[in-house]
C-alpha cells in the first residue's frame, strides 16, 4: 500500500526515440509495499493520459511492482474514466478526491481493505449530585421525542477517542470534562449503506458546570437525575439503552471497571493509545 | 442519508410536452431522511444523463428533498464526469461502484461521515498448560523477523468482533475456539492513506489443539509458552506489545475482568452487540 514514509521519487522518462510515437511515462512515488502512487494535480487530456498510462504499465511490471494507485481530485474527474477502462477500480474515495488501484502482479493481492467502520462516541457526564447531563437534539431520530439523551458525536480520521467525547462535550454543552473510562462500546451493522459502527460509551468528570448549549444542533441541555435518566420509558424499552444505563449505575454504586487510555509505542515508533482495565492491571 | 428502509420507489415523469425538448426525468428511491438515490443501472450517454441530471434537481428541490445520492456501477464510469459537473461530489467508493452526493438543500448539510475506522482483532488462544497459539506470517512487517505474534485479522464489514476472532483462528490454524473476552484495544491513525485504525486483543479458549495451519499467509504455527512469547525482545521493545502481553499474564494470574458481548436491541429492532465487564455488573 502506498505510505508517505518511504517515498522515492521516480524521474520522468521517455521512451525510446525510435518508438513510432512518443508517448510520455507517468512518474509515481514508490512505497514499501510494492506500490507506486500517481498523485495526479495538472490538467491532462482523457486520451493522452491512457495512452500514457498504459505505456507506463509495462515498465511498472518489469520493476516488479506489485500496485498502482492513482489519486484523482474532484476537478481531473475526466481521467476516472480511461483509468477504469485500463483495468483500474475504485478504492476508496473522500469528497475531494477518488483513489483508484490496480493490483499488476501475479502473486497474491495484497491490496489494504477499505475503512469498514464509523466510529462515535456517548458521553456519560456526571457531577456530584448524580445528576447527567443530557441533551435534545434537533435532528435525527430522537427528534420531537422529548427522550433525554447523552451528548454524542462522530470520533473523526486521527482523532482519539477520548479526546473526541471531550471535544463533543465541550461543543455541544460548554462543559469542560476529563476523561475517566471507557464503560462499554456497541457494535452495529449496515448503519449507513453497507459500513458498520462502533459507539463506545465514555465517563466523564465535569469541571464547570455552567451549560452553555450549541443551537444549531441541540434544543435543549439540562443535568437530570441519573435515576430520572434511566426511567425513560424510552430507555427502559430498548436493551441496547438500558444495559448502558444499567453499567452507568453500577460505576456510581459498585466497583465496575471499564477501560482507561494509555499511551504506548509502536514498532513503527509511533504513540498509540491502548485501552484496558488498569485498575486490574496495576494488582500485579 | 439514503437507507434501504423506507424506500418508496418514485414514478418515472416526463416534462410537459409543450417544452422545447422533451428531457427525461430521473427516477430515484426515497429515503427516511429527506434524501433520494439514483441506482444507475442502464448504461446512458452522458450528455443525456447530464441534461436529465439537470432537469431532474428543480422538482426534487421544489419537493423539499436536501441530498440526492447516485450510485454508480464501474461499468457506467462514463456517468462520474457529468455529475461531478453538476455539482456532485463522492462521498464513498467500493471496488464495483462509486457513491456520489449532492447536498441541494439550504439547510445545514447533515450527511453522514465516510467511514474512517479499519478494525482489526488479535486473537489470544492460551490452553490449559499456559500455552498460547501463535503464529509467524509470509508477509507484512514481522515478514523474516523471527517474531512469533498472536494471529491477527481484518473485521469485515457486517462482522461481529468476537466471529472474526474465531474465523481469522480457524483460518489461520485451523483450532476451533470459544470466545472469552476482549481484554484491550489500541487506536491508531495514518494507519492507511488518512484512515485511523481499532485493534482488539481477544481472549479464546481453544476446543482443538492440533494445528493445520493456512500456508498462504502462514509461514509457521506453534503452541509456545506465554513466558516465551512475552520475553522475546521484539515484545518488550515496544510498550504497545508489552502492554498486552502484561494484561494477558494478568488475566492468567489474578483477577483481570475484560469486555464481554453481550446481545442487545436496538431502537431500530436490530441485534447489537454490547461489549462490557459483564462480571462487574452483575454484582448487582
Amino acid at each position: 500500500m502506498s505510505t508517505s514514509t518511504g517515498a522515492v521519487a521516480i524521474e520522468k522518462q521517455m521512451v525510446p526515440e525510435n518508438e513510432v510515437q512518443q508517448v510520455e511515462l507517468l512518474t509515481g512515488v514508490e512505497d514499501l509495499h510494492g506500490g507506486i502512487t500517481l498523485d495526479m494535480n495538472k490538467a491532462m487530456d482523457s486520451e493522452a493520459f491512457a495512452s500514457s498510462l498504459r505505456a507506463s504499465i509495462s515498465p511498472w511490471k518489469q520493476q516488479g511492482k506489485r500496485a498502482v494507485w492513482i489519486k484523482v481530485p474532484t476537478e481531473l474527474v475526466n481521467l476516472v474514466e480511461p483509468a477504469v477502462k485500463e483495468g483500474f477500480r475504485y478504492h476508496h474515495a473522500e469528497p475531494d478526491y477518488l483513489m483508484l488501484v490496480n493490483w499488476i502482479s501475479n502473486s497474491t493481492n495484497t491490496l489494504p481493505q477499505n475503512a469498514s467502520h464509523r466510529v462515535g462516541i456517548g458521553a456519560f457526564v456526571v457531577n456530584d449530585k448524580r445528576e447527567v447531563l443530557v441533551v435534545q437534539e434537533r435532528n435525527g431520530i430522537f427528534k420531537g421525542t422529548g427522550v433525554w439523551k447523552f451528548p454524542t458525536g462522530v470520533v473523526n480520521e486521527g482523532e482519539d477517542i477520548y479526546m473526541a467525547a471531550i471535544r463533543e462535550v465541550k461543543e455541544e454543552t460548554g462543559i469542560d470534562t476529563e476523561f475517566v473510562e471507557i464503560l462499554a462500546f456497541r457494535q452495529s451493522h449496515k448503519s449507513f449503506f453497507t459500513k458498520s459502527d462502533l459507539f463506545f460509551v465514555c465517563m466523564l468528570r465535569p469541571h464547570s458546570f455552567d451549560i452553555q448549549k450549541q443551537d444549531i444542533e441541540i434544543a435543549a441541555a439540562q443535568w437530570m437525575s441519573l435515576e430520572d435518566y434511566a426511567a425513560q420509558a424510552f430507555i427502559q424499552k430498548h436493551s441496547v439503552f438500558s444495559s448502558v444505563a444499567q453499567v452507568c449505575i453500577t460505576k456510581l454504586e459498585k466497583d465496575y471497571a471499564g477501560f482507561s487510555p494509555v499511551p504506548t509505542t509502536t514498532s513503527s515508533g509511533k504513540t498509540s493509545y491502548l485501552y484496558f482495565n488498569s485498575g486490574d492491571l496495576n494488582q500485579l
